[in-house]
């Protein structure tokens, strides 16, 4: 029984205030079912749900991606196997796989986008992170510019690309060993600098973690930092911040 | 001598192409003096240069607050002591310092602000660095909504301040321990949630490496990390995205 | 406005349900204050508030202690100094201060206590900690039996206080340096085993990480861990245990 | 040579008080033999002996269920693989293997259970560890109540399960990633609360690291944690608190 | 009553064998109170028990110390303060304290050494640990032969005292920083060596965790470690192998 | 256009200076394209571009070798597989691969070489990354003295060699486990020293860590570390130091 | 040249004090051929030289064992693979190899041993270090008790042993997981105790480090540790103390 | 007696080549006495012996420093306190100290420098470090050149240097926090980069860690790392490269 029931029934009389208190007590906890959590969610961040891949079971995600898809007219999976590309094929014949970014999406043509976010990487190695960010902020309606190898070891290359940031409504730098990248281009730009660690390096680097130390310990000002590996998460960031941006544009 | 001077010798041919391609060669990197720095920080930013305080040599201190006070008409800094307050002081008399916060600051009276950032912390032990970045936003120009003590152990705190921490441009959540705030409330809301880890709690707190990796590892989409205790980067961070988001509202 | 007027108006008539449904759309989030939040605590968790006192202003302290006094006839806190103890003493005269265990309390006289909880250590140095363990799960209503300096280095010793361990609905080990003491005695019991790792130990101990490691390591069964040094955590959960295991003894 | 052949011994005089006294210095632990520890085991804690399959070679498996089994009438092995089962099974062929839970158990039809166990995951891929600590819990005396993918990144899916989790006699949480699951729980029950870290996740989470010191820094009451993916001893540990709970309903 | 009046009541028939089997039943256990610990304690070790002084209460450590100095005619305590050493000296005049290496104690005179361990130190800095090390062996019957500040960064002064730490039944060497100076000792030696590391250095040498892996690492044969600044640990380690190298020098 | 071209125009008055100003702006940043680049480096460091291999896609490797083969004269790539070698052997016929050292190089005949760097090594187990040292410092213009299997568990061994270390401009030392080949061989010779941890080892060597330590932490003068494994680090850095140490001998 | 040489020279008057001199300045170092090393090695230390096999080439495996076996009559290799083993077979065909220890060996027939050793373990699984530890101590001429599974989480089990690791010179004791068997070992003996921790256990044990720092941080008197796995360190060591306590006993 | 006597004996037949032998065989080790030591060293390195003043007990530094002086004619010593200095200055009145770098020294007038290290920081707090390092190298013969505050976050202000950073032998980059310094400096010159990590900076820098951690991940080529905050030993190696690099000029 949902709220509107109760209070009518108060409403006539076949329910006191004091049994209707009762029954109220607990109800913004338990009246949720499974599918109304879907949309309350879409209503609370803006967009639409994404699968994250990974160790999910066949069936299970196969499910998942055609319910959603079905929903909302577009799903995005991140770190999918070229094996799991083909199973979710079977049900949604027109999703692409990406194999760099790992992928998996299925989009309406001519989606609208505005507003720009930039995409740095340190070296080559880190591009499939860059990817997953990029593919990620271009589903949640961003433009993206792609600006990769630009390593603070060879620091005229990120100059040469100074006015292309300084443009972006966000830039997202990712970058593995030392991790500098993000010190240097928040140093340049004036807008937020996310910065990605990857677990790209050997020895110390940890598999990342010497990375996510330098972001954190930035001395720049207007950095954060996601977790090591994390395209998705500065994806999704920018492309809030990026909204945020752009949300007055059509008023002019 | 700049660019320009050594174009105009050589369209009076004054100045051979050689020798003025050899003089340009250093120009974009040597040419820059101290003085000019700032002002191009600020050009680059937008946001006034601030002071971290923190083991600044007294003498210098004064110095560069009073500096940056006459260029600036404003300034602010981080991280001071009482008795860098006084010192201050006998310089900008009207210099105000918050024990709290640990902030210095000098500003103008009625200086404009525009759009909402909200701060939020776990308990009243975190406040100290709730301030450090509630009053960085506010020096940049933000409105800031105070939502102290509601961390997730008694879940419903932090449910009762939904709407508040919905309406924001961006919520920064401040938490020790376990640090799980923010994983809540980014999970409650549509922009973007900058959280920080503090040093507060004990044993295997390890000074903040608990919250921070909690933080790193939120499996919420929209939240990023900066460092243990760095309430200015989170305020500094927060009044960047704010700016994003009210950057055309006045033009409707 | 709370529940109960929101429902007599739509009883009288002077609400619509659909005027209601809209005021009570958010209200067990919006409709809590400060004070009801205790009571509501106290019906979650059966036991009334206590006090962390570590850090707190001293403005706030006696405040605090004096509000949770007054409204359930007894108080405790934990990790006071002396000098917040003359501070609170000041408001609640019968207030007593342990300087062990840093226990700040007052309570009626003759409370009621059922149930019985082990509270162990490896040696002298730990003491403090299971004091604040100990009383604790006094206040909380049960019976401990102290067995302090039982370190595994001299096995015989834990081996002869057996019986005792045996008896108690709940043992706590508390050790530090190597930790191995709740090993042994979760292997010598039938009820569950909390370990308390503490900071006492030097070098390689690195405050209290190697003890807290042995512990979240145990190859024995039943037995589970705290933070290091967290005597209160501890004798928490020894009392819920202790609860649970004394609800049903009244109705024999 | 026993303490009753001795000491009628002693009574004849055939022995003298001396020689005797020799003789008994070492005999509370010399004279415990292979199958006396499991009797005196069984005595001690009330739970049967289990067994940890994982690198237990192949000849010692079988013979160690096939013992326990003819015993106890019934076994249970946790982290067992498929082939194990399968070697087992040769010699116990009523055996039962869950590929998920990699549990492999054979029981009597029709065992009592009384009092319940709520056990709670953050997502999904955390279920096989949840499923190690349910049926763990089962096979020891509990009804077990599963409560998946209620994560704290969408808060109202666990507070929509508030009323089952306050029944159980003990939550468990099990969680990866950031952990902070248990939190939440330990603030809305009033039994206690076993968190379980487990090593889903990727870069700072270090294999389990990050979710287990979130939970050891709880600032929750009424929680401790045991290791990383250790769901068997979450299992055992609720059992013994369950037990408790229930021990004395019989009697009503 | 001890096992001798029972056996003795035994064979006088005041006692029946049942009843004495009842009572011996938990003998070994229950029958320990303090004082015999210690007797014990030195029939198993063969070293009389000393005092870690350190956050030992007053009262308690001069009791102590009176206690042990009574029953074994000699008493020695580690890591005493000089506010210690004047607690103990008013109850045990003749009591010696060093500063350097703290210890604390009271030796017959004349007592009988035999056998020698070499004590080897990188640097002087490391001398307070050795002194632990080498008066603790000494209180335990070995000559001492002290070798310091020949650490491997000039490798000819170890190479220089080859003969004496050949001549040692066991060499203790003691190191901070990159602690090296054991491996090279062991593989000039025949005899076990004994490393511990130092809390001496700074940055990455995190207060002896840089020197504690090295030695753990260490890839000469016949060389073990103990915990940081432990000189007390390797002291003893030293004396129950020159004991056991010594003890049948008399027969020849 | 670049520079050059642009101060011509101005010289010939087809350009203004004005419109000059413009186009040089951004140019010592834009102008600068991926074939410029390396020209630029090759200036700025003096030693050719190399190729670190490891995780290179096949397509974009061979492209890489062959144009800077073409442009050179010479290549050198490291960490490459066998797979990588046949792939870059079809495009540059006379490359060469080493399968210990993983470098895979083509060099003209008669290279000339100066000056002299000594790789020593601990152990046999190290000889993979010495040889990724020693080659790179070859492939860089030095001669290299090889002193394998040199650890100090025999100390003897590092000694014998003593004047073949002290003639090198500069000694690289390499080593695992505990890593401490290093000081003992800053403490000989008066050259810098570079020292290489490596991942050789088992237990708490943590994958090259306490080697790592080790060297950061070493008491003797003159020596520096680089990352663990890195070979090509350290040899790159010799043939530094060994250019600048032979940069004059011509002049004599 | 040798040293006599060198001075007969000097005596005949054919070679002047001088130019002697200089050639004796480096000599103890550079006297020193490979050959000799070995030599010197085995009067150093009085055991034989042993292999570490992991990753030896195939090539040197062979030359190695049969240089060692011709020249010693016995050899020993650790960590050894069957594919190892079936090569060296080849050259040595009476050499023995053991899969559980992995140590591959040939020795003389009737060796002699004298002395005990006990060898204890927490599990099962830590059998194969332990077999390591055995067999070593036995190739270096020690009797060996082993005592396997004995954990401290059922401590009757060691107990019931006391008598047995009593007897031994030196008690190895080998544990992964929390590693308590050591401490509790060495409170009941008198001679050394060496811990070994294992890499046994998952989550938190970390590969070994919870059982290593448990091991460093033992509260008992007479223990120290080596690298985690090390079975062959402890082996040796144990073999040397022992060869101390039993050195003298021939005379007698 | 040293060798030079001996081989005069010789010589003069009043020792026999036998004797001799007998006497030289362990002279290089032996022979060795404390101030020996000083002049082989110095023989070795090239450089006089400095001082660590830190810990060094008062009465000891004093003798150190009045030794070296008068057997060197000057003399350093780096962490040196105020009080400290007051106390050699009574030995050597001529003694300087300087309180930002800690330095202690006495130096002849007009000593002779050649070459240039530049002394670059990240930011003001890391002077003292890198005055600790600049003085370490004018002491051991350079020029320095200091180049401070230039950190990557306002990339510019290193930019502007380059010319005098590519003129120096050696360049040493000192910086905390996130220390990314190093690898733009080391990307700008073609001389060897040494990097000093610093303990600037809070929470997550972990004292340093993070910093060191950069460096030693460093992707630029040509830099190398010391220990945490050693400025001593930036300098002292920056003075062996740069000697390196001189050590011809005079020849021209």
């Amino acid at each position: 029984m949902d709220v509107k029931k109760i209070l009518e029934q108060v409403s006539m009389g076949t329910l006191s205030p004091e049994e209707a208190g009762e029954m109220l007590k607990n109800l913004p906890y338990e009246d949720l079912g499974y599918a109304k959590l879907d949309l309350h969610r879409k209503l609370r961040s803006g967009f639409p749900e994404t699968v994250y891949c990974q160790g999910k079971p066949d069936q299970y995600l196969a499910d998942i991606f055609d319910t959603l898809y079905r929903e909302n007219g577009e799903v995005m999976g991140t770190r999918a196997t070229e094996q799991q590309y083909l199973l979710v094929k079977e049900r949604i014949p027109g999703i692409i796989y990406d194999p760099v970014s790992r992928i998996l999406k299925a989009e309406p043509e001519g989606k609208e986008r505005k507003g720009c976010v930039a995409v740095c990487t340190g070296g080559t190695a880190d591009i499939p992170v860059a990817e997953e960010a990029a593919q990620t902020a271009e589903f949640f309606g961003c433009y993206v510019d792609r600006i990769y190898d630009v390593g603070v070891a060879g620091i005229h290359r990120i100059l040469s690309k100074r006015e292309q940031i300084t443009r972006a409504n966000c830039v997202i730098t990712i970058a593995g060993m030392e991790g500098a990248l993000g010190t240097v281009v928040a140093g340049l730009v004036e807008n937020p600098v996310i910065a990605v660690p990857t677990s790209v390096g050997y020895g110390a680097s940890f598999h990342g973690l010497s990375a996510l130390l330098t972001m954190i310990n930035s001395c720049a000002n207007g950095i954060s930092t996601v977790n090591i590996d994390n395209g998705y998460g500065a994806g999704y960031l920018a492309a809030q911040i990026n909204r945020l941006a752009e949300r007055n544009c059509y008023t002019v």
